[in-house]
């Protein structure tokens, strides 16, 4: 049990390093180099980003890449995207540009609305609390000004607090739900804090008034918390063009018949359309991550939405009608531009300024449009030459480092692998042919 | 129209850098600068990591972290963590020495199978197409034998191809199922590889026999592809102790049974259940991002897996029987310690080290522990004092970051604030009163 221990988060960046690599690492001074060897040089810069979480050891990196010919709402840009995964940067530029001929993507904002709620349980009369919600109704939202006033002057806030009775799913369990407008920011401190203190007000200024028999500690507050479900905060994003036009420019018969076929499938059929959202996300979280933004609360908002029928779905939907192609999709984003790291980061703030500095309305149309474009990306190679030929490429090079292979090396292989399965047997079979071979 | 580009991919990173910051930035030079501060010193390193994506410009640094204490079927880890939100590393640690004294976290494999489709249409008769499948089934698993040997050698391969009618769905369209066991790989290169040979066979072998008279044109492959939905690819994990243990621990009162409520809650509402399971993904995400796995694929497949019962809810699960308090979490979880970049990222090949180089379902068994670790501390806090409290402490270093505060500054005000309520403007009233004031 020598592998515990107390008061880790005390010691120092040095002292933790020395205490992991000591108890989990065979070779201690070389695991140290690999950890070191990510520290930047900036002491400065260095503990700027140490304090983002708690026990930073290193930095990790992902690489921060560029999308760029997106054409949107009449407007260029280059997208800032940061994903690990190989293939996809290829696929959103391949797909934006071919766009960018064809009119490009047109978004829109459907709705912008978040909640939260106050969960407690209360084991009286229905009809007292909610006389008693009704009435201190107006001292919760008064209760929460210091937190809200700021919000206010932005144009946004508290924008209504109502009463839920949820006792016929648990006994005494009633929701206060609160929708709120954050404006430019994702919001969830605000939120929380707005939530924590009408809870508190809730409870406490019950004893106020005797007229409605309720005393604080008839009421439990289970929890406060915003909701990362937020089907209310909703933005659109289409392209469409001729059919001829499009079967045309992918030179491939009966394509957009087919690409409509496949969006379909993900509709009917889970297995794929899991996939499928999957592909977009590959699009979404890389520039959510690029510009600041809580890239687990967008999955977990847009996979839920993706299940509110009742079956989960894929979120894209395409028609051909008078000879019209149209792929559009409609998520829930709830983004922000202040706030969090987004003023923090470096690089987030560098991708923001390379987006024009959008605010969130607008970061949530681009992030619709790059979603849109990766999900097209993938299905045009899925219904075309399949998904492995570009991927392959992509991986190729990976496997090749990893075999330390040199830049000739690695020249001659993207050729010879054009037309060949790559796994890591045939290439490093390959490898061990070439070097005994006198081509290099 | 000046900020389109034809060929951006084939210019040097150099060359990409000016043409982004010559139109896109008003800063050029401080924006050349900021990107270059985080490239590594080392070129072969910078390389490899320019090489995971395509027009990689930069690294972005996200924390690598440590969440000690881990006690998981008896053996002790510490978790690598890569996350940029606050407070998730300190939330992960604080459960993981609790349930360290608690007997720890017990956990298991429940089955670790994968699939992948064909999906085709046929408009011809069923009975044909299900004759010519079951005729060429054995054709179509020996056709992908150059792919699965050396997987098979592992122990793994292709379990079963089925084919399977959903022209009740859409007209003429059937899947082709096929189950995998890719062993310590998470497998999507080879199941989409071996996908794609059995395609191309089943098409193309169609006028072998002319009995079933099929011909390849009357079957049109749609496409082929793993699937991230993965019910079949389950992990559990559990912590359980005595009742009174846990609430004398915890030090609150009728504690189990609040956090029972509160786990039954995101059972039955979808606003509570995506929040719940986004804190559950705080922590999968963050030790599958270390460990070199796709955050996109674990998403995808464990949200799908919340709505499976036609209703979007809560992952885990809490009871109190025979004065035992249990908490549960039932996830899939297709992950891979080899393959992708798992060999190729030294810091993740770093954190494989670190958890002493788990095999596949060993990884699966302590990421489903961090899962359910998170989601403990994320309830205990927002059952007790709130989640604000610990979140906003966090929050408070940022903003102080923002506004520049050096080192003094910062902790004076995180013991100004230990009681008041942090946000941006507090914060900087706070430091411009302390700046006129003497007591620096």
């Amino acid at each position: 049990m020598g592998k515990e221990i107390k008061g880790f988060s005390k010691l120092s960046k040095e002292e933790k390093t020395n205490w992991i690599v000591d108890n989990f690492f065979k070779e201690t001074e070389a695991s140290k180099i690999i950890l070191k060897q990510y520290w930047n040089d900036d002491e400065n810069l260095q503990r700027l980003h140490d304090e983002f979480s708690e026990n930073t050891l290193s930095n990790f990196y992902l690489p921060f890449s560029i999308a760029p010919n997106f054409l949107i709402n009449d407007k260029i840009y280059s997208i800032p995207m940061v994903i690990e995964e190989s293939s996809v940067i290829a696929a959103a530029s391949k797909s934006a540009k071919l766009w960018s001929s064809l009119g490009g993507f047109k978004t829109k904002i459907i709705s912008k609305i978040k909640n939260g709620q106050v969960h407690f349980t209360y084991l009286g009369e229905k009809e007292l609390i909610t006389s008693y919600f009704n009435y201190i109704k107006p001292t919760l939202i008064q209760d929460t000004e210091t937190i809200t006033s700021n919000m206010k002057k932005r144009g946004g806030g508290i924008i209504d607090i109502e009463l839920i009775n949820r006792t016929h799913d648990m006994k005494g369990y009633y929701q206060i739900n609160v929708s709120f407008d954050t404006v430019d920011a994702m919001g969830a401190n605000f939120i929380n804090s707005c939530l924590e203190q009408i809870s508190k007000s809730f409870k406490e200024k019950s004893s106020l008034s005797e007229e409605y028999k309720i005393q604080p500690n008839d009421i439990t507050i289970i929890m406060s918390i915003l909701s990362n479900y937020v089907p209310e905060c909703i933005v659109k994003a289409e392209v469409s063009c001729k059919v001829e036009e499009l079967d045309k420019i992918e030179n491939y018969e009966n394509y957009s018949e087919k690409f409509v076929q496949a969006v379909k499938i993900a509709q009917l059929d889970t297995s794929r359309a899991v996939t499928h959202n999957k592909g977009i996300m590959n699009g979404i979280d890389a520039i959510s991550i690029a510009t600041g933004n809580d890239f687990r609360a967008i999955e977990a908002g847009i996979h839920a939405y993706a299940s509110k029928e009742g079956k989960y779905k894929g979120l894209s939907k395409a028609k051909i009608e008078n000879d019209m192609f149209n792929f559009s999709i409609k998520i829930p984003l709830a983004l922000g531009t202040v706030g969090g790291i987004t003023n923090l980061h470096p690089l987030v703030k560098l991708a923001l300024e390379m987006l024009d500095n959008p605010n969130a309305e607008e970061l949530m149309q681009i992030t619709a449009a790059v979603g849109l474009a990766q999900n097209y990306g993938a299905l045009r190679s899925l219904i075309t030459s399949g998904i492995q030929q570009g991927h392959m490429k992509m991986h190729l090079i990976n496997i090749l480092n990893s075999l330390k292979a040199n830049e000739d090396e690695k020249k001659l292989a993207v050729e010879f692998f054009k037309d060949k399965i790559v796994n890591n047997r045939n290439v490093q079979n390959y490898l061990i042919k070439l070097r005994n071979s006198d081509e290099l």
